[in-house]
């Protein structure tokens, strides 16, 4: 990475500094005549929902700006203006996570309760949601309105986000349609969905916003789009693997894939090498809650060897993206990406 | 009406063949890899959601484009791109309301099943009503993407669905909030909660559509804007009213306000007007599910007379709006007032 690490810690503090004053933007809306109780609840509710992250997709927005001027520093609009769109995805992410939580029916997200669980809040939750993805455009229209890049701004948030609800939709109906039947969970369909429901938003979004303030033509960039699409495909794949052999001290929660059903990474694989009896056992303890099932499910995956194949997933893919990378014309995308990279090649959590 | 009673079906029946050119374009949106199963789940989902209720607020757009153009025939481009937005404020409905049945844990909608009661559908409809909302954007980018207008029509989208989610949020915290307590009910609230749940998108936005594809810049329709704000504050009122008053079999629907514990204007205008004893009554039963509580509640209603009180309030909003309408500078512009007017003065249903 191009900066040193007390310059990253420094990026964090003045990125996470400048929610204090989107949030009070917000409660000062002119287009919404707040009540004082409506005020104070959409300060608790994005206190809740919106900062308690990791923070690695808005702040890459400004990682990302900052090698795109090629080692230049930013100035302190810059730094605000790529802040902005870093906090928009943040935003973004907040609005998939409280009513994914709702659809999935969670307890817990970051930690604590999630928003929908706690008494005084229930389903009002899910317009809790909308209101975070509203807040986005007053924010861009705000700050940006005067831009030339502007509009390119909202048709990139709007297909982004038809892109991760889409693909939400995908998940959805492949993981509840009917009776459980592993035959769908294929890799082509775990692809799909891990493209549309995190890839986008996750990985593409951060770097494409960086590259429209840069003045860019997102149309000359879809190399770099289908890196990072790959890339967000193989950080799902961690995602997946460490919801089952991760150690929940360090990924802060304990992994329900296998009690979920879910097409994770790990049982397309094992279906793609279990025998006979093995494909038996996993169709008849896969996506049960007990513990005896679950524990079932992870003796085949040892058996299976899931460990090596994943630990040599991720050095074909990291070879793959390198190459793919330094394939691109230009060096300070090529930090970019890098960059992107080597945040999350072989994370723990 | 501008229109005889002939082209006003002509226009409804254009209007209704418009709807499935816009579906197919969703369906086959480059942006999104459909499998055959989601494509076919968005069909269905976009049949049962979209095209089904009365299409007054997208016909709007088109009538209110036509009457701006001073009587002049729309050519088929015009038709065509003015009920894109017609189309788009269908949507819009479609998305509010199949998340505002979840919230509101409805049965029915439409004369069928609320879409997250279906069996196979529950709370993948949440992903479902966000999706909707997100066809929206794809739609305006389809469609008016060259126009100069293009980004004052996705502001506009942006800031009124801000404000119908603002408003919504208003009425779930009001109506939610700890302990039944009447106190809170009063008209400026009501007054708040109405303007933005309902008279923005409902009213003001299928003729500020209208005006943007005529190239008019809103800034200088505020006038036209307090308007139509105030026309769906009257259409909301006949709304509460037809909830206790109307006939179920005219209204299609049997009303719930009561057990509901609903900020109603029936009960705003009956807490304005009850002695102690009727007070205490309404404290005790307003909002309780028994019928022996509901038939209380309309007694007192009776009592107080509101079905004169609304008679007077339906004439004087009417007085009212005539007359702001008739100071307005453009005839056109009344034109399309008064046509709306006339659309809802009285309405049965």
């Amino acid at each position: 990475m191009a900066d040193s690490n007390g310059s990253a810690v420094d990026t964090k503090s003045r990125f996470v500094e400048i929610y204090a004053r989107l949030k009070s933007e917000i409660l000062e809306d002119p287009a919404f005549d707040y009540t004082d109780d409506s005020r104070q609840w959409i300060d608790r509710m994005l206190d809740y929902n919106v900062p308690g992250g990791k923070l690695n997709r808005g702040i890459s927005v400004v990682d990302s700006y900052k090698l795109l001027k090629e080692g230049n520093e930013l100035t302190d609009d810059e730094f605000f203006l790529s802040s902005v769109l870093g906090w928009c995805i943040e935003w973004l992410q907040a609005y998939f996570l409280v009513l994914d939580d709702i659809m999935d029916n969670s307890h817990t997200r970051r930690g604590q309760p999630c928003w929908f669980r706690l008494p005084k809040v229930g389903l009002i939750a899910a317009n809790d949601g909308i209101l975070l993805d509203n807040h986005i455009p007053r924010m861009l229209k705000r700050h940006f309105r005067e831009k030339p890049y502007y509009v390119d701004l909202l048709d990139l948030f709007n297909e982004v986000e038809f892109q991760t609800a889409s693909g939400q939709m995908l998940d959805l109906i492949t993981t509840h349609d009917g009776e459980q039947d592993l035959s769908k969970y294929k890799f082509p369909v775990y692809q799909r969905i891990v493209q549309y429901k995190t890839a986008y938003y996750s990985f593409y979004l951060p770097v494409a916003c960086a590259l429209v303030m840069s003045g860019e033509n997102l149309d000359n960039f879809v190399g770099v789009k289908n890196i990072l699409v790959e890339m967000g495909t193989y950080f799902q794949v961690q995602d997946d693997y460490l919801d089952c052999f991760g150690s929940p001290e360090v990924i802060g929660k304990i992994g329900t894939d296998i009690e979920d059903f879910k097409c994770s990474w790990l049982i397309v694989q094992a279906l793609e090498r279990a025998n006979e009896n093995q494909m038996k056992l996993l169709s008849e303890n896969y996506g049960k809650s007990d513990p005896a099932s679950v524990t079932k499910v992870k003796a085949i995956f040892n058996d299976l060897n899931l460990q090596s194949v994943f630990a040599e997933y991720e050095a074909a893919s990291y070879e793959q993206l390198i190459c793919s990378i330094e394939a691109q014309p230009s060096k300070a995308v090529q930090e970019v990406l890098k960059s992107f990279l080597h945040k999350i090649y072989k994370r723990q959590k």
